[in-house]
This record gives C-alpha cells, structure tokens and sequence, in this order.
C-alpha cells in the first residue's frame, strides 16, 4: 500500500490538509479524532453512498471515540434544494450537537455542497470534513470552500464559502464508480494541467491508462489536481479575480448542462466541461490566440479519455446556438452586460476575458453547430 | 437640525460605519449612492414598516439613480423561517439582482436578521445597507453582522455572520414606535453601560427622561450604544470570546422568552434582557462578587425606564425554576455541559464567568420565586 499523499490549502487560520490514497475511510478516526478529539459527528451521505461506504466510515469513527449521527438524503440533484437543507440543518439540531462539533459530508459533490451548506449556516458555522467519493468531488468541488444549493433561477445560486478542516479522498472508493463517472471527473483533473501546468498535461498524455487502471498514478493525478486548485484558492478564496481561472470550459459547459435540462442521461456536468474546454480552445484559435495544434491535443486527450468534445454528440435533440446564449446570458458569471471568459494562449496558458461580445461567441457556436 | 452622529466599526476590509441621527431615510441615497454607485438594490421590509417608511426610502433611492425592488413579507417573528428565507432569496434572484447589486433591510430585528442572512446567502454574498426602524435593532441587532433564522430547537441557530456595508439609524423612525417596544429597545442601551462604562451609565440614570423625549439625548445615548458594541465586534467578529458579553442578562432573558412561548403579548425581547440584566446582578451580589447597591442602582433604573425587573411581573402562568433551568440547558451558549453565564463585579465591570454551576443558578431562582 502507498502512503497517502498530503496537499495543504494554504488559507491562513483556515487552512486545512487534503489526504488522497487508500483506505482513508478506515483510517478517518485518527485523522479527524487528531484535529477534533471528543467531538461528536453528523455524517451527511445519501442512499447510494450510504450503501458503499457509510459503514466503514462509521466503524472507524466510533472506534476513535467519536459519536455518531447518520443523515441520509435522496441520491442525486434534486437534494441541493431549500427543502434538503432545512431537514440536514435540523437534523443536526435535533442530534444536539454543538458549535465545537462537526459535520461529515460523505459523497460526491452534491453532499459536499448540501452538508458544507449546512455546516455553514447552522450555529453560524460548525467546522465540517469532506470525505469525497466521486473522482469529480475528490478534484474539484472538496477543495476550495465553495457550498450551496440550486434555486429556480440556476444552480449553485444560492450558498456559502465555508473551509473544510480535513479533506479525505479515499481512492478505493473509486473503484465502485462506473466509468463514465470517472471520465467526468478527469475532464477537472486535465482542466488543472491546460490553466497553467503544460507539464503536467503532457505528463497525462503519457500516463492517461494508468490513471484509468488505478494505483500510483491515479493518486498522483488526483494530487495533482487538487494542488492546481489549492494554488488557485489561496490566491483567491472568494473568486474576486484569479479563481475564475477554474471556469474554463464552465460557461460554455454549465449552458449546455441547463440546455440538456441537467438530465444525467443526456450530458453529467464533467462531459459538458470537457465539451466547454475544446469549444474555450477552438474559440481561442478562431480569435487568433492559441496554436491551433493545442487545440487538436485537447480534443485527442479528452476523446481518448472516452469524453465527448463536440455539442453535436450530446445526444437528444439538438441545441441551437440561440439557446446556448440565452443559457450563458443567464449564467453569474455575466458582469453588467459583458460576458466572462476563461481563454487560452495555448496549453498551460489560459487568461480570464472580462470583455467578449456576446456575437462573436454566437457566430462561432453557429460554425460549430454547422460543421 | 442637528448633525447626525458618525461610529465607525472596526474590522479591516469589512469596516463600515454606522450613522445616527434624523432625516436618514430621506438622504439615504446620497449615502449609499457614495459606496455603491449605479447598482441596483432590493428592500426587504414587512407590511407594517412598508406603510410608514417605505415611500421615504425608496424616493431617496430612486432619486440617486439606484433602480429598486420591493419585497415585503408578513411582520412578526414568524418571518425569521426557511420558508421567508427562501422567498426573499428567490424574489432577490428573480429581480436580477448581481453580486455586486446591494440588499437593504428596512425594518426592526426580524427585517434585519432575515434579510442579511439572504443577502449572506443569495450568490454567496451580496452587500447589505441595514435601516433599522426600532430602537431595539439601531442599539443591537443592525451593529454586529449577526443575522439568522429561527429552527424548531431555539431561535437564531441558523444563520451566518455577515457583516453590512452601511447602518442607517433614522431617529424619526423612532417617533412611531410605540412607547413599550422603545422601552424595550433601551435596556440594550442600558447594557453597554452595565458592561464596561460605568460613566455612560451614569449620564444615562441623569438623562433618561431626555432620552425617551428625543432629540440630541436620545442620539448620543444610540451612538454611544453603538460605539459599545463596536467596540466589542471589533475585538471579537466571530464571538469566539469577548463578544459573550454582549450576553449580559440574555441567558436568563432567552430562557424567560422561551418559557413564554415568545408571546409578545406577556414578554418582549427587551423586557426580557431588563429582568435577565437585574437576575445577572442579583446572582452577582449573592455570589459575593458585587455590591449590593449596584444590584439596587440596576433595579431602579430599569424600573424607572418602564421596564419590568421581575420575574413574578411577567403576566400570565407563573414561571416555575424548573422550567427556566431546562430552557437554559437547551440554550446555545452551554458549552460542554458547563453553563457560561456574564456576570458582574459591579456597574461598568461584567465579566463571562464559564464555569458556573447550575444548582447555584436554580437555588437562586427559587429563592428569587419565593421572595
């Protein structure tokens, strides 16, 4: 067995380590009883994950002298509601726990976002553990502090930025994931090495079917991925300027997720962004500021990775490039009219445009679509 | 007219300040348009406030180019819910709102906690501008960046620190409030004087019947409440110590106020903190850590302000010991089974006293009940 590795996101009195190896689940006591000993627990985890992974995390906890308490919600989207959240919070409530204890978000990036929401608000702040169980959740939405739920007007609209303490992010729990799921979460892990790590994407393009097969590589890619987003976060933990990095390939892929209804079937949020980082790179090539020979690299890495890369593949009825606009027109990321957006100079090279003309993005979607 | 009076609360990149004085409502624009020019705005009041208050305001704001919307929920407690949570949210949102638009809160406590824990929440922060109306929430609830919801198990558990941009204490807005509610709102005044700042509490038993007239009285004793608590928050954001005393008399106040089953009718939150301050005294000089005169000195100004001092005063079913102890248990503030309670050496000299015994406490109930 590999040690695990070990990344610190660096946040000052906030901030906290990222384990990521194996058997972290059976090791969660020591690991939280040594920041938090003689605390009680509120596990947050839905029916499927429950299933999996709840009982090793609940044995290594008791075994450390922590008590527990188990609240299940419905797998799936539809608990980052209102509706969710008041039952966590109050469950919490009613298992009398205190300010100084703390709430474990056992899942994939719906239960981190719904528990750290609930952590945050209730007492005003209870300190809480990730221990995420998707590959998505592991790079991406357990690093960094952002939480909240969906309101009718779009996701993710309404929420906190409340740390972690601890991230745990057990690598044998990807096993159990099926493998469009874990394609979906390495379109996060290849965005890292495209922001501003060449090497790292070049190392990926070598040890892309070791990642997939698991062991060392696998660890080392997922570490990878959350020290980029570690980087980034200390930077700019409440996304006032260089954190919007981490969108690339997120407008266009959060407007073809809306455009798809958000249904799992026809599109998951990591295969819209990797669709949105080729469309970010071939956008860039077609303004003149990428080679485009590091937009074909992209597109190779992401199809071998078994993602889509192209709007046309998503299947279902097709998505006019009007829809898409109005979609990205929605989306928070527009500032006083003006659309944001995650370009690239080239692989390792992305910039934040503050200034692109709502037309040019459209007549581009439009060559798309017409290829 | 006299000139408004100016506190300045300290903390870093979130300082703001707090003005106090007449005629605020009607040149709220020039203040706000000053910080947060050419935004949009969204006022969150309740039906009461809007009938008195809401025109002022809202020709003020229009008047400095400031677009607004209007959103006004039910008055009373019950508004501080999930439910009215989620609806302010989700009209903020329908509005249009954008991260950098503000939220105003124009109303009492309810108006101020609900509305800030929104604009906390609402894109994961937006920028509040507090106008409070009471006396109660210009001295207390609008200085601090407390806001929050009720939950089942006790009031405020929900909620986030969040702290406002602007506080816009409208005197005037005094002059409607019936004579009770003002009342209730000076024993927090009385408070700050009671805490650390015997003089103030001296100039306030020599100026009480000035204070309650109005005028350049009333706005020194409400700057001179909101420069305590200022002080306070500054030294202590989070309440992770020294801001605990900002709790004199509101352990024994909650557990009165929760015993009545917060009926406004038999008990306001004020009164409430009056005969929790004058408990906080008389435990203090049985204790044998303050003189008895001052207990004495506490009793008559309260009494003399129109405030009860008593538990046997609060109308209705007699309150027995028992059931304050369990509300007190139940209370947010126990930490590890241990009661914190403030207590006193004296005027101007309390202290947070974290160990204290709750036989003690419900000894001295008793005899309190019996006398």
């Amino acid at each position: 067995l590999t040690a695990p590795e070990r990344i610190r996101v660096e946040l000052g009195s906030r901030s906290y380590y990222v384990w990521i190896g194996a058997k972290l689940l059976e090791t969660a006591g020591e690991r939280i009883g040594a920041i938090l000993p003689g605390r009680k627990a509120a596990i947050v985890t839905d029916t499927n994950v429950a299933d999996l992974h709840l009982p090793a995390l609940r044995t290594a906890l008791r075994g450390a002298g922590v008590q527990t308490t188990e609240i299940i919600v419905p797998a799936g989207e539809s608990s980052k509601s209102f509706s969710a959240l008041q039952s966590v919070v109050e469950a919490i409530l009613a298992a009398r726990l205190e300010r100084g204890d703390f709430v474990v978000a056992l899942g994939g990036g719906v239960i981190g976002d719904l528990a750290g929401f609930a952590a945050a608000i209730t007492r005003r702040g209870m300190r809480f553990v990730q221990v995420p169980t998707t590959l998505l959740a592991q790079v991406d939405s357990s690093v960094g502090g952002k939480t909240g739920i969906n309101a009718p007007q779009g996701k993710n609209l309404v929420g906190a930025f409340h740390q972690p303490v601890l991230v745990l992010a057990d690598t044998g729990t990807l096993d159990t994931l099926p493998k469009r799921e874990f394609a979906a979460g390495y379109a996060e892990i290849a965005k890292y090495g495209l922001l501003a790590d060449a090497a790292f994407f070049a190392w990926l393009e070598t040890n892309r079917a070791e990642i997939f097969a698991g062991g060392a590589a696998r660890v080392r890619a997922i570490a990878e991925g959350c020290q980029g987003k570690a980087r980034i976060v200390a930077a700019d933990e409440r996304e006032t300027g260089e954190r919007a990095l981490l969108n690339l390939g997120h407008t266009f892929g959060h407007a073809l997720e809306a455009a798809c209804g958000y249904e799992a079937a026809r599109l998951v949020h990591g295969e819209a962004v990797s669709i949105g980082i080729v469309l970010a790179h071939d956008f860039s090539v077609a303004e003149g500021l990428a080679p485009p020979a590091d937009a074909e690299r992209v597109r190779h890495h992401m199809t071998a990775a078994g993602l889509p890369v192209r709007i046309a593949e998503i299947p279902g009825p097709p998505i006019p490039a009007e829809e898409i606009m109005r979609h990205i027109a929605q989306d928070k990321k527009v500032v006083r009219g003006r659309l944001t957006f995650i370009l690239t100079r080239g692989i390792g090279s992305a910039f934040i445009a503050d200034d692109v003309a709502p037309e040019k993005v459209e007549a581009f979607l439009r060559r798309q679509l017409a290829a």
